[in-house]
């Protein structure tokens, strides 16, 4: 990752990460909303599986296929809503200086996302958490805030990055 | 039902129904939204019933199931919206001691919509219309409206509850 | 109105109100939802109104502004949806039969509510509401479903067209 | 088609087209967004009609057929609300002059809209295209701007009417 | 606070927080996405505060107001919606055993969130983001999940009651 | 402009443009829908400077300025939301290839599309309107359509960029 490699260098060398006109006079930019969003995409992804495995499909079936379907859909839009967001409003010269790739980033995260809505295969879904995760961990670090990876609190339990606040 | 007995008591004591501050600054207050939403459920899953009698599904049957569900999936989304909004907004305290039951009620049409949008059994659809009716009636009470129950003037024809304007 | 003299020929040679088709495979049609709105554009009218006579304006002032703005903004587009959907899902060629000014009512409803957004006084509001009690008056006319006028029970109390569903 | 006779007309006694208070103050109309949105419903019913092929469908499947059919509702939806708001707010006496048949060809639309929404049968598209196609036209010369069709440059390919603007 | 009695009474019986059944089928429930909201309005009320302080206003600074005043309203209801999804989703019978006072703090919210749509003044927003870290902090106790209170990392810098996931 | 430079190699050396899997599964793409929102923005603005030439500002006049914030901030918004649509899902290797600046002009729209909600100054409207020509002209480029300028047919009448389909 080349922002790992950045960070190496920030800690050696003191530099201090800019942020304060990014936030002004703009919205309080957080990941979260992106990285929950493509937890849903993989929840859904789940659900619309126990129903892969029926024998005999009726209706009812069908209709729930129908709503989580609809469901996977906005989540996945809302992933790069979220994403398209902070990317377009939030990074500006000085933090693409310190996540060169972020152009490249964000666009995989709209490719994938796309996926996610093109497909019911949990895998697709897995690798939109991924790359939402590397985008929070990006996000982070240009505001110099420190994360941490740990499973988050409800299904489908994948690991997710945390911005680490409590000193 | 705890505000057929408060309106008696009103009836004999006298107590003015307290309304004024409430609908200022907020906007009109009509339960009928949420009324013509639940009917709508109903009548969505009536028309989606009339696709699992049929013998040899197609991609048009398919595709109108997704549709229809669809429909439901806004109409119950929209019964919740209608009634959280005159709960949070319209309900204070006068109204909640005419209707001490009203946190319970809401609550209560918040779960029956969810099942409306899990389920494309017709029962659930009637309790949320009754449930939703009743919330009608508790509202009508504390403006000091009377109503009265009538067949609604389309399909699916349930009871409604309106209020007695007609003098 | 045409369609009162429609009425009294329907009244005296016992012509039957078309209907049935219309109402399948569609949506549960009311004018209530228009009315409302309706109604709403004016009650937020007076809101704005009660702001011109303050004599030292300052940013609360324009905030609430910008507020109720917002809002008749809504409520006017409310009455344009709702107007569209019943004139381009319900009337077909039997409720143009009844009702032959439809085409020109449900225009002018569109101009006049584009009207009550361009304008923030209350004659605009009142034509809109009176246009589209019109509208229900028709409607209900086509359903073979009488009507009464009666001040609505909340602000701004205008007179409203409401279906005779008491017997 | 009437406005054809109309231009005609015009062309031989120099009638000057109307337009200028219509664009006041008023969004800037552009028949180009219906036009997409019915191009987008054959596209869409093209994909549906893939699947009808298939032997065995599975879960994926109806997934797909699920998302399709949710983009046709919404691409059909754009066509009514895009017509409804040059029909509502740009036409106006002029124009209605102009072309006398719009509040009939603006329902059909209306109506065969909805029928794109209940079907998936590509010719009920191919008529919205043209009735839309229709509809550009009449604008177009309500503005004195002349028309060209051609193939759109992307699928379905069909025939659609561009303004004439490189002169 | 009634849900710490429940804890404590909780950590010396070693009563189980049940929440097996309520994340099925139902979406990721989260209230971060109402903390986050909350901060917003807050945040919006400071900008909105810095053009009071203005001696000659102008058509940009009233433009500004709008738009600030926009996105507040969108944050409050934002505030309203989150609330209501996990109050009304979420919350069964087994969670309002452990947080009993759950109706009185969703509504207490609902108020504020208006009163939050209403003004201006900071401080109405400062006991929005209170009422939403206290409904975070039942809800993520109903989960079996530490909390703690810390500095949000962005302004209005307002402690944010987070979970403590990092074990 | 790099992919002029493209134009010219491709017409020497007969490249063949990129395009038929992009086109599957997706929607149809079309600039035209970013454009006019951007066109509109610059609309907006002008009828906003109309308002500061005013003596004496009443509320109508606060009223129509909330109101044309209102649409200047969506139609700034739908020409981030058209654009970012069209970059992350039609755009893939191909077209960057042939685009080597895309993600760089992308990521300007976005900010200066910002910079359209947060000022009234006409300059930056056109600053979007010819930042969203480049993209229409990039992307007509990689479908191997060529293209011309030209005033578009309503107010702002600014140039725009159109495909010459007309042959």
């Amino acid at each position: 990752m080349i922002y790992n490699l950045v960070k190496i260098i920030d800690n050696i060398i003191g530099f201090k990460t800019a942020q304060a006109h990014c936030d002004i006079p703009c919205k309080i930019y957080d990941p979260s909303t992106a990285q929950l969003a493509a937890l849903s995409c993989v929840r859904l992804m789940d659900l619309i599986q126990e129903i892969e495995g029926k024998d005999d499909m009726r209706v009812a079936d069908y209709s729930q296929i129908a709503r989580l379907v609809s469901e996977k859909e906005s989540a996945s839009t809302e992933v790069k809503e979220a994403v398209s967001v902070i990317w377009g409003d939030y990074f500006k010269e000085p933090q693409f200086e310190q996540v060169p790739n972020m152009h490249r980033l964000a666009h995989n995260i709209m490719v994938q996302a796309s996926k996610c809505k093109q497909n019911i295969d949990r895998k697709e879904g897995e690798a939109l958490v991924e790359l939402v995760n590397e985008f929070a961990e990006a996000f982070w670090f240009t505001k110099g805030v420190g994360v941490y990876r740990v499973s988050c609190p409800y299904p489908p339990r994948l690991d997710v990055v945390y911005p680490d606040l409590k000193g």
